[in-house]
């Protein structure tokens, strides 16, 4: 016989391969389908294995890996929800936090209670490790909307101030990764990929 | 202007963009599409903070997360390889070593280096992290067929002998998962999931 910590830890695992079915605004680089949230934390997670030495503050890696790969396990519910639509963001916190509930729920109180505050800190942007995430959680997009000539800022028709707003907060995470990004932003509005 | 290390860093990540595309044998859970590499990398990541506890010999958490992020890499340029394939098993590690080359190289040196080992650490299973990682990464489709009323075992018309073999590796990494999934396989044998 199997223990129920087991049982439920399992049940969980099972419930996330959900989350690969819970589709972005953005495109893979090529454009030619939408990515979902399961690679996406994946892609966040190697990201933050390789740039780490460009946080502004020193960064627990193991606590910054853990934070990206749970961060979008609430989508499983609650969905993805766009950064550029406003009324969508309106009663994103109270839904997600139904799917927190739920979902982490499904764990033993320990590990539902671990996996919640992690879920927490990433959103809240209050510790160094959260800040350098959320920083990676913008830039990938952003990289991969300048690869496919404008992305989700052209078919949305974002805005150069909506922009700069979203992905601002690159510069609390990283000064490096910042100045790379606008760069890059100056170089996508001269090239008409963002509406001035 | 932004340093040659930042825009190798950076020219590497958005290549990993094309793990998303490799599609693995496995389907999700639900059976409606197949995996592909980069969800997959994401689940056994979060499968081994969940389930570390169970892992035979004490294990580095930050190494083993980085062993599962980093194992299906070289697929983007070598495919993957279905683990019941025996002729495609033949030359795999001659098709992954080279795209270790390319796809690490795009890498700053000590990076291209770090991550190369962490690949080949991962496939040597000599270590306490890297039997463990093995572990999770045989455990979960094991998880998703049974889940699938089959999945690839039934679709392959693999033996029971064939599945014992593959997924024989999981004890060396966890007495405790082995012991659930040798109890799944004999219900799975009596339910008819896989062939005698």
């Amino acid at each position: 016989m199997h223990d129920e910590r087991l049982t439920a830890q399992l049940t969980f695992l099972i419930e996330l391969d959900r989350l690969k079915r819970i589709l972005r605004r953005t495109s893979l680089v090529g454009g030619d389908r939408r990515e979902n949230s399961a690679e996406h934390s994946w892609h966040l997670a190697v990201m933050a294995m390789v740039l780490a030495e460009h946080a502004n503050e020193t960064i627990n890696v193991l606590h910054t890996l853990k934070l990206l790969l749970v961060h979008d396990i609430v989508e499983i519910d609650a969905g993805d929800t766009f950064a550029y639509d406003v009324e969508a963001n309106l009663d994103k916190e109270e839904r997600e936090r139904a799917a927190a509930d739920r979902i982490f729920g499904l764990l033993p109180d320990d590990q539902r209670d671990e996996l919640r505050a992690l879920w927490e800190e990433f959103d809240a942007r209050q510790t160094p490790e959260a800040r350098f995430a959320n920083a990676l959680d913008r830039l990938m997009p952003s990289l991969q909307n300048y690869q496919n000539g404008g992305g989700t800022w052209r078919a949305a028709g974002v805005t150069q101030a909506a922009v700069y707003h979203r992905l601002h907060p690159i510069e609390e995470g990283s000064h490096a990764l910042w100045s790379y990004v606008e760069a890059m932003l100056v170089d996508a509005a001269a090239r008409g990929l963002i509406r001035a």
